[in-house]
């Protein structure tokens, strides 16, 4: 509020803040550059491309891996409560999709490990303002921390079933018939109960497809179960979200209130 | 309701309306000729057939072209708002259906997008006095819109999953193993995370498989979110579906009363 | 009531009631015939079996044929509404699962319709005096036909969608990665979308598998609708039920009360 | 209570209980012990490492069995009902997860059998005192068990379905696409009515694809089905849950009252 900030707080204001022009800038510049530092990674992958602009990609791929190191440390420098900051979800991404770049200077290979640089593309929606979009992020995660205990204990009795069933058809079908192994049979009873069927593990015997047709059957019933919990979840969070997002934007459109908030913050509105 | 009415009102009463046996003849041609059309299309591009019949179908598809050009001008003719009917969904749907034959005399094989002529046939619904059909169709889009942004957030989600764990995937297996680049890992993730298991592409290490299982069950659990999502939106929906829907059909069962309709049109009596 | 009955109504008795030893005695042979029939069929089929055993299966098959044949006639001749028990499901499934061994001695081959005896086993639900059974069955129908219409409004959805898509691919990929028609191209969007995948039909270029990754992720998002209209139907239906079922056993726990009954038929005691 | 315990008692309040040293000590080396026994029987399948380490894990299943076999004799002389141990699921379990090892003496093979202990990890619930996680269990079980009745009706409906459309493509495919036998045909329709889709039996011909398209959609119609029903049960089993849950943990946190408590047993607080 002060008309001289110093340059930390000028520096802060455009790194944290969204309503200014300069720090709306620096926001959409940061968005395009994780984007196209992604693209180059994938893109790099491809041989053909990579033979023909493996040079080019190399160096943007440093461009952009300075640009971010410098963003971590300006970052760094502004933070208000630094260790807060470095152990945060985005202090943590922020350092690990600068690291495999320099990483990739003593092995090899774990430049592609640079897709990590997606996770910062969720910064996006803090630019877009999309304050609600956040909120609704955060109640499907609500709906999956409370239903977690229940569906961790349904993939419990998943990870028992295909170990069973698993270890049963290395028994009945055997090596010749492509399961080398109780592990290859359990990868095999996975790839069944999920419905997704490569089809490069094959029963073969009567009894190996009988069990396999079970296994099936289970996991095409049993995919009710997850389903049955998050949707009664979400059932009762979605009651709790219309009476939540009711607070927002009776008064002013673009702003999220704090929870205990009982004023608008900016026309002085009392709040529902 | 004037007794003498120009060519321009009886041909509007033509193609708009649906009480009467002109108008319902002229629907009843309309959606035969779509489907007629849109089979031919298909069946052009079989092999035995096209030899066979070629020159035949060839005339068919300028046939229809022609009708439904025919139909498009007319349209335009009695439109009262023609910018509107333009810009509208069935305006330019009914554009998009025509045009290819024209653009296939100089780009040979466009013509097989005349398929887009099957969005045509969603006029059927018109035809068929289906009012609550078409209400039910804006319900299942209005939970859609409804629940788009939690969906949205979602495939996110799934879209970061696949492509750090289609990334890993190259890194693990490596070329000798068909991942040829990241894009074809991230095009293996999502057909094992929508459960689709093409099996062209396969893990075939150890960590390779495991990451797959993992990938797998988070695709088989993670399907569960949607649902979740969507089946709370029509729960709530479907509430204010059954109070809209008593509007309809107590006096006179044809008729769709407009939202702000106090009396039936019909026959006077008040409506709920 | 009347302890002279004559032999037609002996008959009714054992073949349409389930309270008497003979009665019971009836359900139990005829259920057994029904399933014995119907693994007859299969093991008939598989080469192996019928090399070795064909001739007795073959008799078989003749002996249940003879059997239904005349449990066929038994229920023609007893039923008081003759036109009404040949048009119900029951006695259009009684019939036709005897045709099929008559039309084999004409036309080889159609023996194997006779899998739709399967069908007769839902008389075992009868006999079981599962009449809640039944019920549910009856609930399960009624979600199902109240979402009806936004079900076939959503896999006409599905249908414009994988014609559009599967024309594309058409288009994109060619008879040289085995799309040799639109038609084919439709069935493997159908496979793709429904997350079938079976992999004999496989996009190769790099915009055919970006539009395949899109129809996957569509098919993934798009299973939600159909799960939530029947979700939030059953959710209502459910309460309907819990209503509905609270009417049966409270005295005489095998007795299903008329639905319009207000006292037991059995003990006298009122409903609730 | 009294402070002379019989080393009955002693050895009975280790096994049972989990709220001292000792039986906590018990509990966690017991899991340890489940875990790294079924990790064991796995990688004795593996081919290569049981050429390496064979007779080190031979060794160690033995141990493991010995082990179990002392454990669930402790269980058996200080249990206070016998007999309701041995026919209770954990009585059960723990008598068939050391058979296999007695068994392979006889019959080699049957030692794979042994990954039955993974069941047995489920006392790690009771370990963690994760009182809440069990009633979740169960009330996913209560769920499902109040489904189950409209499930089995729903799956049967499947069983039919499958076995119709598997008789209808063994007779148009026929065995020169591998359609061998009915079952063989049954086998194929699950597999793809599941959405599975292996890919080793396939469709070949116009209207077996026909048929087979029409399969897939009904798969992926017909999923919405259970989830549906699951969805609704659960939806009514949460209000339940959160009405049960209010008892635990009002006054102390860990305890778990007794369906019938009617106060807190630890400090005398009444229960709501």
């Amino acid at each position: 509020m002060t008309p001289s900030k110093t340059f930390k707080q000028k520096l802060a204001h455009i790194i944290f803040d969204y309503n200014t022009v300069p720090a709306k800038m620096f926001d959409l510049f940061l968005i395009a550059a994780i984007i196209v530092s992604v693209i180059v990674v994938m893109l790099d992958s491809v041989p053909g491309i990579h033979a023909a602009y493996g040079g080019f990609l190399y160096g943007l791929e440093w461009f952009f891996t300075v640009i971010f190191t410098v963003e971590y440390g300006m970052r760094l420098y502004v933070a208000s409560n630094r260790p807060r900051y470095v152990t945060s979800f985005f202090g943590i991404i922020d350092l690990i999709s600068i690291l495999p770049t320099y990483f990739s200077i003593f092995f090899p290979g774990t430049q592609y490990l640079l897709v990590i640089r997606f996770f910062r593309v969720l910064r996006i929606f803090r630019l877009l303002k999309l304050v609600k979009f956040v909120k609704e992020g955060e109640y499907v995660r609500n709906a999956m921390v409370a239903s977690s205990r229940k569906i961790l204990f349904f993939l419990f009795f998943v990870l028992v079933t295909v170990s069973i069933i698993g270890a049963l058809l290395y028994l009945i079908e055997g090596e010749e018939h492509g399961f080398h192994s109780i592990p290859e049979g359990v990868y095999w009873a996975i790839v069944t109960i999920t419905t997704v069927g490569y089809g490069d593990i094959l029963p073969q015997t009567v009894p190996g497809r009988a069990l396999a047709a079970m296994l099936m059957i289970i996991g095409y019933s049993v995919i009710a179960v997850p389903t049955g919990i998050v949707s009664a979840e979400m059932a009762s969070m979605n009651q709790q979200l219309h009476t939540d997002l009711s607070r927002i934007g009776t008064c002013c459109k673009t702003i999220d209130h704090d929870d205990d908030a009982r004023f608008c913050k900016e026309c002085g509105k009392p709040l529902g």
